[in-house]
């Protein structure tokens, strides 16, 4: 008799934090998913790891085992590749044997319809009979670098993968899912979970919503999304509630357009569904929609490492008057105020500033400012109490400025939190080594670095929206 | 008695192929400006160089001279940076030595208001007294990899600088323009000139324009600017007009808001004006506006290498489902069409593709997709007749790729667009690997390569403007 649905969000910390993890298809072949799928296992788990092959006796230096009934204690999390059509079987053995979990990576589900649909529908019983959970089938796998483990399939040969970080990133398509942990490594995001949830038939988004919003790991969610099933909008909708509660959400959903849903419907099988009911419960649950993928993970980056912003003002302090103009454009077409400031705190700033310097809002210290007139500037316009959110923008290869200001910044801002829930964003439109000088900032005090205003100023609207919601919902 | 205004684009070609230039306030200190400037001539410009220093025998290995007088033949460009009050004298001095354009670089003019206003206009007087050209005051200079001269005072151990490349860039900021040569070359960006224009008081975007209509380096313009000196609308106007007709031209208007209006008239002192205006303007001489930095220079890549598109309809070829999606939603989203192929051309495709691949449009050929399919789909697309511009997403990483795939790419596009007059772009959303493996594509075959699908369906967007503005006007 199968068993209910478990309630959202039990059992998928074993996806994370295994016991033991069985490899049920692990291949000798290099290239095979069977392999690199044990492969990254080894170098990043630390736990025991039992490749599971009839043919073999070893494979990379690890003991194999003829069926997962042969595998020793302890092994709560099975990864699955065999072919689609023994999938049921392995994973009844799997469920016998008393693992928590699979991760099915197997293809050839649901997502080719006919006979799939059929198989998905029966190993989805398998499952229910053993009270499990079960990751895809179609999907990645899972990589955490926040409890060390990779149990995807992709070749560190060809790509990279991001390293530690606060943003955790649940992917409905797989193979963008792949190309984006590529793109994040090489952009130095840093994540704390990656998921594929490929064809979603039991975890879906509302199970890893409620973990992930429990993990101290994770400062904030991007997540990837073709559509919600059928009749589990209701679902998705609490989860993303319950969350947004307590951790950001970003949501890019592709699907939005007529065109952009017909194409989902061939990708996923899937109904995309109106952008527009989409649209509705992101407002009324306080999610930050993205619209293309750099958005959403600079957006996230944003709500993990600041606080949310509780007012509309703005101050720009910048070494360079082009900036600041576009900063103002950016952040005004968002709807932000950058509002003059005060003749007292207008006076304060020219005391300090140079005759050349601009005290009105954007503060513009000139290209021939020195270090302390930019942190001069950032302490008179936090404790003036006028703004709600800071816009830096620094110009670190002039001459007149040290390449120790991005750590003096650092410090300044994080003495300031202390004191002021008040964030801070900033633009760097740089080469790779003035970029490197920038992170400083990000590393140091978590202040995200952007390559230019408008992304920034995206970034600040991200933390007002947010700091909004929460307003609403009266918890900020 | 002062002669008149130069006709629109005159003598402006010396800046960029001077057959000597002197450096007014050459300096042998490490750091200075008039030594960065001098320092970065010399690693650029084969012609002679004569640094102008009364306390200086030699400069960096070069004789110096007391006075631009004692300079002998051949002369015709000085590069100015003594202080503002000695410009006037010293231009006057170039004038009567003979040299045909100055740039300077001293700031103290217009920008700083009261004297300095006065100092411009005296400037000016003996600018035109000589009949000659004057690029700045209060600018960073000229960089011109085409040509070979760098004439700028940027620290290369401080910055990079983009190689040569098709795209020409005037910069209303020099701050702005500096930051983002560095953000250019660490972007793998090529451009043909980088002007700094500075106060323009006699040099202007329309003098700028005229000269790079007719350069044959030169096939996009990209252009920042804060506004247009009051009375210059019409002459900006006819020269964007005239431009357009041949070439291609993107341009970033900041203050566009009513908050970056007046940082802008803080910085530059001048009037953004309503952008409405502006917005009016582009519209009517077929202008491609950009909203941010990144934008700027991605249209006008796509713009520089691809031909115009000549109709609405698009053709998504893709190797993962994802991503097809989002290229749909974003193509959609700017008007463009991603039409549904024709029976006839779906039986085609099918005919040479995977089973499980979509010969719809998006043509998914699947992340188990050979060179072959993905090849075949390109021509079998293009050859159908059915659409006007190919967004190309190819996965290069997957285990059924071969490293070949993008040459193979480039060729076929190259000998495609022999016959066919269709734009390509492409999106690969990748690490330093794929995306160097990417990038021949571009490098071979002029396919502009974008990181996401929203920054290549721009890119194809600004190709269908600029084929409907062509078609406007009776040339396309």
């Amino acid at each position: 008799m199968a068993l209910p649905r478990p309630p959202v969000g039990e059992g998928v910390e074993v996806l994370f934090k295994p016991k033991g993890v069985a490899v049920i298809g692990a291949s000798r072949k290099p290239g095979k998913v069977g392999y690199m799928v044990l492969y990254n296992l080894k170098n990043s788990y630390e736990g025991p790891i039992y490749p599971v092959n009839p043919n073999a006796d070893e494979i990379l230096g690890l003991k194999a085992y003829p069926t997962i009934m042969d595998v020793p204690d302890p092994v709560d999390l099975a990864v699955v590749t065999v072919p689609a059509k023994m999938v049921p079987d392995v994973v009844d053995q799997a469920g016998r044997r008393g693992v928590r979990a699979v991760i099915v990576i197997s293809a050839g589900f649901r997502e080719v319809g006919g006979e799939g649909v059929e198989l998905e529908k029966r190993l989805l019983e398998v499952v229910r009979k053993h009270g499990i959970r079960m990751l895809g089938p179609n999907c990645l796998g899972v990589y955490s670098p926040s409890t060390g483990i990779n149990a995807t399939f992709l070749d560190p040969e060809k790509q990279g993968l991001p390293g530690k970080g606060p943003i955790a990133f649940i992917s409905q398509s797989g193979a963008l899912g792949a190309a984006l942990l590529d793109w994040l490594d090489a952009n130095q995001f840093g994540i704390s979970k990656f998921i594929s949830i490929g064809n979603k038939a039991d975890i879906d988004e509302a199970d890893l919503l409620a973990y992930l919003r429990k993990d101290p790991e994770t400062k904030s969610i991007a997540m990837y999304i073709e559509g919600v099933a059928p009749g589990e909008g209701g679902r998705f909708r609490r989860a993303l509630e319950e969350t947004t509660h307590e951790k950001p959400v970003v949501i890019l959903k592709s699907g939005r357009t007529a065109a952009g849903a017909r194409a989902a419907s061939s990708h996923t099988g899937s109904l995309a569904g109106s952008y527009q009911l989409y649209e509705t419960i992101f407002k009324q649950t306080g999610v930050i929609p993205a619209y293309d993928t750099a958005q959403l993970f600079e957006m996230a980056l944003a709500l993990a490492l600041q606080p949310p912003m509780l007012g509309d003002r703005v101050a720009i302090i910048t070494m360079g008057g082009g900036s600041g103009v576009m900063a103002s454009d950016n952040l005004a077409e968002k709807g932000l105020k950058v509002v003059e400031l005060s003749p007292e705190t207008q006076a304060k700033l020219r005391k300090v500033l140079l005759p050349i310097a601009s005290p009105r809002n954007p503060v513009d210290v000139t290209g021939s400012a020195t270090d302390e007139h930019f942190l001069e500037s950032i302490r008179i316009v936090v404790e003036s109490g006028e703004v709600d959110g800071i816009f830096l923008i620094p110009y670190l290869n002039l001459a007149s400025i040290t390449p120790e200001l991005p750590r003096k910044i650092a410090a300044l801002v994080k003495e300031i939190q202390q004191k002021y829930r008040i964030p801070f964003v900033a633009s760097v439109t740089a080469g790779k080594k003035t970029w490197a000088l920038a992170k400083i900032m990000e590393k140091e005090a978590g202040i995200p670095v952007y390559s230019n205003e408008a992304s920034a100023a995206r970034a600040m609207w991200a933390l007002r929206q947010y700091g909004k919601w929460l307003q609403k919902i009266g918890v900020a």
